[in-house]
């Protein structure tokens, strides 16, 4: 008798023997027509494989990561088969799945593959995938495999061969193709409807640049023609909303060879859209009433030492700052919580006191490796939204539903209408791997779940998931082009007060320990900002965006009237601009258009004759003639729609 | 004939040789009644030095430093000579005047002193200054010098007289009394009608903690009596409004020695007041047509080997940010001009988009020593408002002009009516030392004083004292005790364009250099709010300070109409909190009075029966009963008060 498990807890039970596909047979007909992969106690299995023993079995379907990386996977194959048929003597190295997609790194020796090539290669392979080979999984000895491959004198595969471990070297064969490969694969190659290869880069073996370098060959595919499709014209509106390209048309930021890689500059239009965001955010922590607080960029190493983070800097880091004076060093702070647990110390505090709330837009500095940098959603110096909360366990659960509620009041303030959260637990198992008492983490945790629930949130409990420190909640929302990206999190600590020894005034008369939440509904300000402007492809709420409208001049001659216009609006604090360059009005609303702003007041001799604005629409709506009071009260429109739809609960 | 040339340029001629004090009395009675000490070609002399040979002769008064200077490096003589009296054996080393005042560090053997005894020795020193002993100075031979010291057993004045120069050593007699010393006296001891010994504090021989300690007795003298009677009150009063002191009981700042010595950490309230300062100029700035941009606290090595700055980071800075990568160092940012120069080089500018204006609240880090460290005055963090205008030659003047009524309105605004200002030009004889065409220097000096004389600034100018980059104005203010402090700047920068390589299109459509004038009219955040606290005593202009109202209860069943109070006066942007505290009135009150907040509110029975509110100022005047609107109106004018009489021009 196998006892078969499933993930729901069910249990099957076979008298003998039985392949993955026929126990996902037994379950249903659907799901043996979906299921693309498997994992057998905790290890990747094949479709075909047989169980012969008792143990748990994940089934995976396109929907699945694991299904979609065996998809990919099998792909490559695919597309190695191809490779190897159209350019004889092609030297395989390695082919994996990645986030979205496959690739190959192939030796092409004397032979050289350009763009327009790919075309040929995606047919071969989509002929190969209509015959529909099955895919099959065997054994090799180590001296078989290594035999194969020296018949082909491909010393990669050699090398990859002579680090495996002998009986544990496995092929894959489909249809006359073969290669070396720990398995999770399709059925067979019928599943592949849908093929498309990306582009070609230059990749060295095994990443070293003192070795050759190969050709890389990017690919995706898809179980059907519509998804490809749609896949294309998502990555086709991804380019056009990459925030570095914005950034730059917009004139939101830079970066200076020269002042380093990873460290964005400002420019005024960005940094009057983060002034507008930081504005909007403490507005919101006000009326919630969080404090302010301003500490400086550098601490010295006994913070850090105090704080458990001195440990953690290691040579990956930036480098300690030394002084003149021995012992006395510093640290670029990498996070503003050591900062605001000594703000907390400043004085005593009763439990009447708390909780106190402190606000800070702190920059930090944490050094990643140059390849690893990418606009403004990698860097090496960033402004957090930070806010530490220090309150007494009874109050925790309150103020996480504040939390929330800001949080919420946030995404929904800025168009992200679609979120989810994931509330991360301990591992009740475990009890060794966490500080703070069991009795306050049942506290944490429930007043967690207590408050997602409370506050309606679509979320998903992960045990097992919480820092060592607490409990928290994350948030990802959905861009326009329904990518994820993880934005704010709270997080519960009770580390930290332990460390700093904060303390407060209980109404027994004597001193407790303080819960800390820390938490930011941004994440980051270069990181939102970016997700902000690839969502919003840089047509910002009209609150925020920096220039809400220009003026254009038909001639110099209206000039006069013109900067008129211009101080109406800005006394009703419209923020607006004159374009008076001598171009034609074509090219001034092109440009006008390219900078994403709102609207373009045309003046003329018609308009200065009757003090009107002739407005149009960026995208091309023609708004006509208004007054300037008419104008004012379509932004302020504009604007409260933003705001009305939500309130935030203080 | 002896050819005497005075400051005035005017010459005197005498047929032999003639005392300082003769030519004073040849000048004006008055004058030599004042006379104290005196410069000829550019040496100090006594006022009873015969003049020989023809030369340039300054005399100084008790108003001039360096008369000041003279008359208390006299009066430590007479401190020294009531010290060897009443201490016999003591041994004398140096008695220098200071900034304000002089001290005398002597070796008192087995002998001690403490405060008790400076009432003693004051009396002694007023005793020799009534009886009007002649200073004179006289020549010894290195040999003589050595003798008379080896006599008292002296080592430290032999050991200051083996580094002298043989001809060159001089002591000066009074009375019994004779010292080492250089020059620079009164005529007598009868000038001093007034002493005062501050404290007794323990120095170092030269300095070196591992010299022998001496006792160091601190003085101050004054040639009347109510001078220093003001000069005490001044003392006390600046004392209690010592900043370090303030900032505590306003809770406006501290410091941990976790962090940091001069890292302040700025507490909800300084954070407040910090920001509202912040708002309040960016309002001005924006007016003024700045933009603001946001820069990293960190740069690349490389950024200022460009500007120049590395080679001037030696040993005592804070040390270089090292990375996993060689070659690729950070310095943590101590000046915001190089990262705004490469935000100026983001997009190649024509003249017509000049003057770019760009602002940024930047902060930096200079290691001072810990030594130095003062408060807010003298730390290793702050942050500049700091702004750089990027113009043409020719917008030079206008912008100057700017600048200077933007720092005007700056500290009228705050309360500070008192200022000067010192203009700071170039040597003409010595070319060498500067850098930029004569042409532009010519510009940009004529461009300073003409902007300095056409806004009515009371101004001296002293050639010499400009940076070697260019020309500059420096401004400072006099406190409520009459103190100077030396605050905004504004300087013409040639150096940093070049090194920058930056550019603009002039109209003849070739590239052309743009001058740079670095400017900030508070200096630092940290320091402003230091100076402004000392100044204000802690009682901010009403717009300013963090709560502007306090809300006490006369017992708790006023709480809710405590709370509708508070409601109401939020809506009305007034910043107002409760003291619902179970203590008596006369303790709220206390409270509140130390805190400084303006305005007290009292709710009791009274006032919610007819739903007014009482009112108490700061100080104590009542204001009776009064509406929230009434209330608010009150508050109103009171802050339009400080706007109204200064309007910013732009």
């Amino acid at each position: 008798m196998i006892k078969i498990t499933l993930p729901d807890g069910s249990i099957r039970n076979y008298v003998k023997p039985i392949s993955v596909l026929d126990i996902a047979k037994d379950i249903s007909e659907g799901l043996a027509r979906n299921v693309i992969s498997a994992q057998f106690n905790e290890k990747t299995v094949e479709v075909s494989t047989i169980i012969k023993n008792d143990g748990n079995l994940k089934l995976y379907t396109w929907k699945d990561v694991n299904g979609k990386k065996a998809f990919w996977h099998s792909s490559s194959h695919v597309l190695a088969q191809a490779l190897q048929e159209l350019y004889p003597g092609v030297k395989l190295t390695i082919g994996p799945a990645i986030e979205n997609g496959f690739y190959y790194d192939v030796d092409l020796g004397e032979n050289f593959i350009s763009e327009k090539d790919l075309k040929n290669i995606e047919d071969r392979m989509l002929q190969i995938a209509r015959e529909k080979h099955d895919f099959k999984i065997r054994s090799v000895s180590k001296t078989e495999a290594i035999k194969k491959y020296s018949k082909e004198k491909n010393q990669y595969k050699i090398e990859l061969i002579e680090n495996l471990i002998d009986e544990e070297i496995t092929f894959c064969d489909h249809s006359s193709f073969t290669d070396l490969c720990r398995g999770g694969h399709i059925p067979n190659t019928g599943m592949i409807k849908a093929v498309k290869l990306l582009n070609i880069a230059g990749a060295y073996w095994r990443g070293d640049e003192n070795n050759k370098q190969l050709t890389r060959i990017y690919g995706i595919s898809f179980p059907k023609q519509k998804e490809l499709k749609e896949y294309l014209n998502i990555l086709e509106e991804a380019k056009k909303r990459d925030h570095r390209k914005l950034g730059k048309q917009l004139e939101l930021f830079t970066f200076s060879k020269k002042v380093g890689q990873g460290l964005p500059l400002w420019l005024p239009n960005g940094a009057a859209l983060r002034s507008r965001l930081e504005n909007f955010l403490k507005k919101a922590q006000m009326k919630a009433g969080y404090e302010m607080v301003v500490t400086p960029h550098i601490g010295q190493k006994e913070l850090y030492v105090t704080s458990g983070h001195y440990e953690k800097y290691g040579e990956d880091s930036f480098q300690p700052i030394e002084t003149p004076k021995i012992d006395e060093e510093f640290l670029l702070k990498p996070m503003n919580c050591p900062h605001h647990c000594e703000i907390y110390n400043f004085k005593p505090f009763s439990y009447k006191e708390l909780p106190k709330r402190y606000a800070e837009f702190g920059s930090v500095y944490r050094y990643e490796q140059s390849g690893e940098l990418h606009g403004l959603t990698r860097v090496r110096g960033f402004t957090q939204d930070d806010a530490h909360i220090f309150c007494t366990p009874d109050q925790l659960d309150e103020e996480f539903k504040n939390v929330i509620d800001l949080v919420l009041y946030v995404f929904k303030s800025l168009g992200f209408d679609n979120f989810t959260a994931q509330v991360s637990l301990r591992d009740p198992k475990k009890p060794e791997k966490y500080i703070g008492s069991v009795e306050n983490w049942d506290k944490a945790e429930k007043a967690i779940i207590n408050a997602a629930e409370d506050k309606g949130l679509d979320f998903v409990v992960e045990t097992g998931e919480a820092a060592f420190y607490g409990p928290k909640l994350d948030f990802m929302v959905k861009d326009a082009l329904g990518r994820s990206w993880q934005l704010g999190t709270i997080q519960v600590d009770y580390n930290l007060p332990e460390r700093f020894d904060l303390t407060y005034k209980g109404n027994d008369n004597k001193n407790h320990r303080p819960v800390m939440i820390h938490r930011a509904p941004f994440g980051s300000m270069e990181r939102f900002i970016a997700i902000l402007l690839e969502h919003t492809c840089g047509n910002f709420p009209i609150w925020l965006i920096p220039k809400q409208t220009v003026i254009l001049t038909i001639s110099e001659n209206y000039e006069k009237y013109a900067q008129k216009v211009l101080n109406l609006l800005e006394n009703n604090e419209i923020r607006a601009l004159i374009d008076d360059r001598s171009e034609t009005m074509g090219k001034k609303i092109r440009d006008a258009e390219v900078k994403k702003i709102p609207f373009m007041i045309i003046v003329g001799e018609q308009e200065e004759k009757t003090n009107t604005i002739s407005v149009r629409r960026h995208g091309g709506e023609n708004l006509g003639s208004l007054t300037i009071e008419a104008f004012k009260e379509l932004i302020e429109v504009d604007i409260s729609k933003t705001f009305e739809q939500f309130k935030i609960n203080n």
